[in-house]
């Protein structure tokens, strides 16, 4: 903010120069106040996200200056007020003042925003605004009265805001403002951050600190920090937010945490933002006095009918409501005998009338099925494909197991046509290194949605599943586990803010680049200097590859510390299921190592479409970055590249760690061009990334080694420690669980 | 800091003016440059505590820059970088600018600051230093070599430090720098913060988000924050903090977290602030693999002194160990038959040969003892006086029970004379309404520490028990129970950021008074606008007074909900001890209420010196502010004002509502005179607070009118519902335990 103050005065100084009201080189003073100023570098603190709206250099600001002198906004609404408000805010910062707000445009450069029922002036320009739907919006350079403008225009408020965001982001990336045709419209319609967090403000699989609902403080305050909330995700048009923790706690249903909800719903309303609940599927018994919570039993659904009209009475655009039954332990309709298609129906139907959804989770597996885990979601839902109301989602996770460093995607993406299937990423690096690890989701989002299904032929991708596009659903949503905290930089490190921002704008378009992606966000959050944007984004572009090379690479998968997942345990049996273990993954012996789910195996390939399974039941085409994923082997198989498994498996593990180094190394040599505090945070989390990739390659080559007694590939240095010392580690304070 | 920003151009603009190089009137351009910052009352989040350092008005900051044109002083040692950052810091936010820094004064108005090593000149003075010790600090307006200049000086780096927070909280306070001729040393040694954070960042009875100690990121990261808490705790004074809570985990005592608590160590150091742990008593069984944890034992002594002596290794300031023994299921000596003296002994002995001290808590009662819990402290540790070892203090609630809004002073004070006694107050408001009630504990510590014990004839203060003047005791102590957490005001609201300051300057100097405190954070944290200072700090000196009334008046206590202690609950008799229930505490029923602790009853009166014992066991003389902890009384006993105590109790529950009433009242008039962030929250906690005091009263008065059967004094409204109603409420979400 420091660094914000005096970068003002130059602005406004510099603008006082070109008004020439003094006769002295006002340049000279400029100067002289910026030497008054002595800390101009200061640190950032994280908490403006990509928001920063911090000065432009002069030529740049001339010219926004030029494309922005007036603002053309009528703001009936709250929501057109947010949209003003945040212009308003972003030229101040880009410029030291905002543009004269003026009720129509009286020279050229007017900015103009509005619908057709808040501008009427629109009207008048031939903008075609149909297609846009009910959150798209256009903006568009074209002369009005004869002046040049730009205008953003929609048909709602909220595309509106939307487009003011867009505006923005065009600016903060460096883009010209001229020539503007930009027409957009989200193609996936339910675009929802999950919250894991717990009533008592602790955040499963958080790493930022604790949540950032102040449910005590709940209903009277609303801290402003919500506000920012708001703002940080209808920049990237995120438009729902499920408050409370899948493994879900009943008295968030309780009127008292209703009215904490409401107050919530309130704040984030005008951005576009509904609130959603995780709703305890045993409610009824525990807070509604019931003896069942059976879905097909009368005063069951009697009580949940009457639960939705109490909510939607206090928050008339509640979004609904997002359950995980039967899995892991939360009560579900099979308590009761029935299927999760009759659970889900009956909150359906309750929420129906409001115009709310379910989105109810495929994530279910049970230890009494000795089936391959993989396989258990897809041999359950997909008998129930077309069984569930037209307001339901089914929410998926991305890959069969959970959410690591790489899966392929969920068979179950292109095996429901008659089902709209929601995906679910996560954005809290539960598998990934928590928050001190640089690992960019936006690769593996990508990855995963840009997979082909074939589920209708070629290019079946999953992404046109999520959009609903590929069977014709109306409904589609997408779904991200929050990364968020109460930590100043709301996510526990700066770098994991790219991955809220990659999923935002993934959610709103599932076909754009990771790298684009990467490249906005670094030039939003650091600045558009290109001897930071290159380096910085080409970290971010191998830095989930480096995490799966040094913790599971070559298709492993969940050799994670027990409970936590931190750190290195591939040599784990114990706990209290087989299926929670490392050794049911990756199933390594003196011979061979790898999961076998070929049909020769588990058969778990036959989940997929043929094309699909064929491929991965086929060693000679089963993408190596898979292999042991689906295929046990030899240690001596012989890899593509000629190197046996064995040799190849150490290989990964040593290219993650030195791909660490190099990004280390790249970071280090930004000193002095990015501010002290974000530096100096980011270099120190990369010297425990280095360190512990190290970890994690000598610990499991130490481990490998002892069940196959190979030696080492020339060249390949010994683990720093004997396997003994990895094994006798522990960290009963890891964060997370 | 939009604030800041705004004001720093129109203070840089002022300058520009003063020097005359632009021929226009140069105030029009600086009212053009305001106009162009369109959010110039943007609000203020709190973090920057009292160390605010806003631009100051033109007249005051003309003033200043003349009395600090020049900064001499040189900065050899970490704690005088830390000096100098903060005055320019300071003087930049005051000024626009920091004062020039020079090698020697070369014109009116320089500043000098340090010892007579670090600035050779100042031994040119005449100053005095030799009574100011290794903490104090002289401030002087005198000329050196012929011009006017200011000095700070002190015989160590740490009182220049001091020094300098000192002359900034005059220029924060609106003082003169005119005629300066201030010495000051602190009159306690240890003045420690004690953070009653767990491992896993939970605060008991933390009302202000997480621990602020990132465990899992050290040792590898130091949040900045903890930069920030050294500043703020330096400029108080404060000079020491114990990191994790009494009810000890071990461990903090292994060598991966004390390489944590080095790296707090080592950001705190330059700021005087030493580290202490709290010890677990059982810790060589638990961590050490001993089979006992005897402080009589060989091997258990030579545990803790190699473990002293591998935290000095690490941390060669290390301040020493807290221990809270044999007190609520806390291990301790008694668990191995010896006492409370063996116990801190050991550890004494360990700690001697580096300096260290034992702070040892006299917070025990047992269930086991049917005696008076009042009393049980008092029995156990009196017959220990003397027996400890130098380097020990007894560390002792004010009260006798547990901070509770008003106790009478415990009767050790006074009472152990060859024991140095340190005081240990609560900031964090267990019993005051947590966070979102405004309570002053200036009033409360003032209270206890102007109390006379009367141990050695009239005037001798529990004040001067503390700083061991009474009894000549050379090392002497207060601790506080910090009430600080991730939330972005550092204690969950504006208002009890007053708390950690007024315990602050308090331990600094335990005479200074509640009011003039209350003006100086006042001026420091809202501005010196006396429309703004004098209703502030009426409101905050009547504000604990309040609570009393409308909580537990006429010496009523421990009346709180079960566990959390929110709400009142003085009904209850259940849960696991009967001295843990209010109906122990207040006996009432339909004839009488109140604690016979006169020599009719317990006799807990006999614990204090006679005049005390005398006053307080004598009805006519005991302060009626005391009257139901001293005595069991009818209802219809008469009070001194002519009132039944029935009518008088309603009265004060009545007043305590009205007083909050009034300051509400107060506080909005304040409306558009204090930012809008800091104003709002404070707003909508005096709405809580007195919703939640009418709770209070409503409660009270329905429980006590089921048991006496009385009416209402004309008057007095009925309570809002039946007394059914509010022995239904159950929070057990209810933050803090």
């Amino acid at each position: 903010m420091v660094q914000r103050q005096s970068r003002a005065v130059v602005a406004a100084v510099g603008q006082a120069s070109r008004a020439a009201w003094c006769a002295v080189p006002l340049a000279t003073l400029a100067l002289l106040l910026l030497a008054w100023l002595p800390f101009p570098a200061a640190a950032e603190d994280g908490y403006d996200l990509w928001l920063r709206y911090r000065p432009l250099p002069a030529q740049r600001a001339g010219e926004l200056r030029a494309r922005v002198s007036q603002l053309v906004m009528p703001a009936p609404s709250p929501t057109l007020a947010a949209a003003r408000d945040e212009l308003l805010r972003a030229f101040e910062g880009f410029l030291g003042r905002p543009p004269a707000m003026v009720d129509a445009p009286t020279s050229p450069g007017a900015l103009l925003a509005g619908t057709p029922a808040s501008l009427p002036l629109l009207r008048t320009l031939g903008l075609d605004l149909a297609a846009l739907g009910n959150e798209g919006y256009a903006i568009r350079s074209l002369p009005v009265q004869g002046r040049p403008a730009t205008v953003i225009a929609a048909n709602t408020d909220l595309g509106v805001l939307y487009g003011a965001f867009a505006l923005l982001r065009q600016v903060q990336t460096g883009a010209s403002l001229d020539g503007l045709d930009i027409r957009e419209a989200p193609r996936v319609k339910v675009r929802v951050l999950n919250h894991w967090d717990n009533l008592d403000r602790h955040v499963e699989r958080g790493y930022a600190g604790a949540s950032i609902w102040d449910w005590w403080k709940l209903p009277d305050y609303a801290d402003p920090r919500y506000t920012d909330y708001a703002r940080a995700n209808a920049s990237l048009g995120i438009n729902g937010a499920v408050l409370n923790n899948v493994n879900a706690n009943a008295t968030i249903l309780t009127p008292r945490y209703l009215a904490k909800v409401r107050t919530i719903a309130e704040v984030l309303r005008p951005y576009g933002i509904r609130v959603y609940l995780s709703a305890r599927f045993s409610a009824p018994m525990e807070i509604g006095g019931l003896q069942t919570a059976d879905p097909l039993d009368a005063d069951v659904r009697a009580w949940w009918r009457a639960k939705a009209a109490e909510i939607y009475a206090l928050i008339p655009d509640f979004g609904g409501f997002l359950v995980k039954a039967n899995s892991e332990g939360q009560p579900g309709p099979q308590d009761f005998g029935r299927t999760h298609a009759d659970g889900a129906n009956m909150l359906a139907e309750a929420l129906a009338p409001h115009g709310g959804i379910v989105m109810w989770r495929a994530f279910v597996y049970s230890q009494h099925n000795p089936d391959d885990r993989a396989k258990q979601a897809w041999t359950e839902f997909k008998p129930l494909d077309g069984k569930f109301r037209d307001n339901v989602l089914v929410q998926v996770k991305n890959g069969p197991i959970d959410f690591q460093p790489r899966e392929p995607f969920s068979p179950l993406f292109g095996a429901m046509p008659g089902t709209p299937l929601m995906m679910e990423f996560q954005i809290t690096k539960e598998y990934l290194g928590f928050a001190t690890h640089l690992a960019y989701l936006g690769t593996l989002y990508e990855e995963v949605l840009q997979a082909d299904t074939h589920a209708l032929g070629a290019g079946s991708t999953v992404a046109r599943v999520v959009t609903g596009e590929l069977h014709g659903h109306a409904l589609s949503g997408m779904a991200g586990v929050a990364n968020i905290g109460t930590d100043r930089d709301w996510c526990g490190s700066i770098f994991d803010q790219a991955n809220w921002y990659v999923f935002g704008r993934m959610a709103w378009n599932p076909d754009l680049s990771a790298r684009d992606i990467a490249g906005e966000w670094v030039r939003m959050t650091f600045g558009d200097d290109p001897a930071i944007v290159e380096p910085v984004v080409g970290m971010m572009m191998e830095s989930r590859e480096a995490v799966v090379d040094y913790m599971t690479p070559l298709g492993l998968h969940h050799l994670m510390g027990r409970g936590h997942h931190y750190g290195p345990m591939p040599w784990d049996a114990g706990g209290p299921r087989a299926d929670w273990t490392p050794v049911y993954y990756h199933r390594a012996d003196k011979d061979g190592i790898g999961f076998d789910r070929s049909s020769k195996g588990s058969n778990a390939v036959a989940q997929y479409a043929l094309p699909v399974a064929r491929r991965f039941d086929d060693l000679a085409q089963v993408p190596e970055e898979y292999l042991l994923w689906f295929h046990h082997l030899p240690w001596t198989h012989r890899m593509r590249s000629g190197a046996t498994l064995w040799e190849e498996l150490v290989r990964h593990y040593s290219r993650g760690v030195a791909t660490v180094a190099r990004m280390r190394e790249t970071w280090a040599g930004l000193a002095g061009r990015i501010d002290s505090q974000r530096h100096h945070q980011a270099a120190t989390f990369l010297a425990i990334q280095q360190r512990e990739a190290q970890w994690w390659r000598d610990a499991s080559i130490a481990y490998w080694q002892s069940l196959n007694g190979l030696p080492l590939p020339a060249g390949e240095a010994a683990p720093a420690h004997p396997l003994e010392y990895y094994q006798g580690l522990s960290f009963p304070d890891a964060p997370g669980n």
